[in-house]
């Protein structure tokens, strides 16, 4: 039987989703609550994607094959007394085996956060990225932003270590609001290349603070160059909000 | 010049406030950021009291005494940057000499935090106390809470460890109140004995899922034993709100 579960994380002290040897990660935390709750070493997840070192996850989805069939409170209950207190199993239920984490996947929502506060509050440090002297204006970014919506080859927006050759991707959704003393940008596509939240993150900042015309989002989406988009925004206010299926 | 300064800080990663030969103390970072600061061994802080392990503070008080003469911008400036991003200062003015951050204290107030979300958020593993299956009763916790107001002798409710003999102390205000998933619990008096805000959490949480009833409340109080008081709550739910002086 194939469950579909859905995972938060705060990625803080992590080295990323994917599983890496010697390396404390996500994914092998999962792993191994697995196959200590079925006695099976064999038994392993597949998610909708990984994210980096430090970025976290409110809704990640991933999917696994089981020959015991519980109820969604069985496996929460199992799996969360299994994994560390930084990664919590939010819900399970049984799928088709066609269903699959990754490639049934038709779209992805992901948050950046930056925070204006004066002083960044310690207990906020790891879930928010701290803009000092620093102040973007809000307006400057959503004009840039809007250069990036719909289908474009977001070559010079991803990592140029990306092994993809397609980098045609489609924003469905980019927002960037102000709630309190926090910028929140939330974004939507049907997929996202390596590093490219960062890197938009980065782009609209720099846009926002003025060491970019708005317009020049463009010219360097249209580049298709990494080295126009500039530095890549910091991991840890980085969201994976959640995945869309076609259900 | 005598400088008072507010604290806040995310207790997680720190043995508690006091410094501790080879342990990580808030007391350890303040004073080695102050001494890089002045160049000398020499200086050091008081703060208002010392918290435990894990316990957070959103307004711990110090104060220290500088032959520098600078704004409040440079001491933020200064300090901030050479402390750890879970101790932030978030202001620091001159005092006259007779200051005390801890004998001139009129009066602190605590919060403690449990939630109740059927699963805790892994942001929130380290900020509030998980409740899982136990629902506590918020208006029996309340009428528990009643008896605690005013002066009374707290033995039943400090560590049997606590060294001070005089262990009457005032409670001006003790609310609990229920915000979204969370119950919180705020209380004011002019002092707390070691362990006392967390022995009172632990009383009333025993109060509110029926392991005892409210009026039991007076009897542990009257019986000045701390056996009577049960479990001390975690500490990782408990947070240092303010620290006020006669000003």
């Amino acid at each position: 039987m194939r469950i579909k579960a859905t995972v938060s994380y705060d990625g803080t002290q992590f080295s990323g989703y994917q599983s890496q040897p010697k390396m404390r990660t996500v994914q092998s935390e999962i792993d191994k609550a697995l196959r200590k709750m079925h006695k099976d070493d064999s038994i392993h997840s597949v998610a909708s994607g990984r994210t980096d070192a430090g970025v976290h996850a409110w809704g990640q989805v991933i999917h696994f094959d089981t020959p015991l069939n519980l109820t969604e409170d069985s496996w929460l209950m199992a799996l969360n007394v299994l994994l560390p207190k930084d990664i919590r199993i939010l819900s399970a239920h049984p799928v088709s085996e066609e269903f699959h984490a990754r490639y049934s996947a038709k779209g992805k929502t992901y948050q950046y956060r930056w925070t204006r506060k004066p002083i960044q509050s310690p207990f906020e440090r790891n879930y928010s990225v701290h803009l000092g002297k620093w102040n973007p204006d809000l307006k400057r970014m959503q004009e840039g932003a809007v250069h990036l919506l719909g289908t474009h080859d977001f070559t010079s927006f991803c990592s140029s270590q990306t092994a993809t050759s397609n980098k045609v991707r489609t924003i469905r959704m980019l927002e960037i609001e102000e709630k309190n003393d926090d910028l929140i940008l939330t974004i939507e596509g049907d997929g996202f290349l390596y590093n490219m939240v960062r890197t938009i993150a980065g782009v609209l900042y720099a846009v926002g603070i003025g060491w970019d015309e708005p317009c020049q989002v463009a010219e360097i989406l249209e580049a298709r160059d990494r080295k126009r988009a500039g530095k890549t925004a910091p991991s840890h206010g980085l969201y994976l909000m959640s995945v869309t299926y076609g259900e």
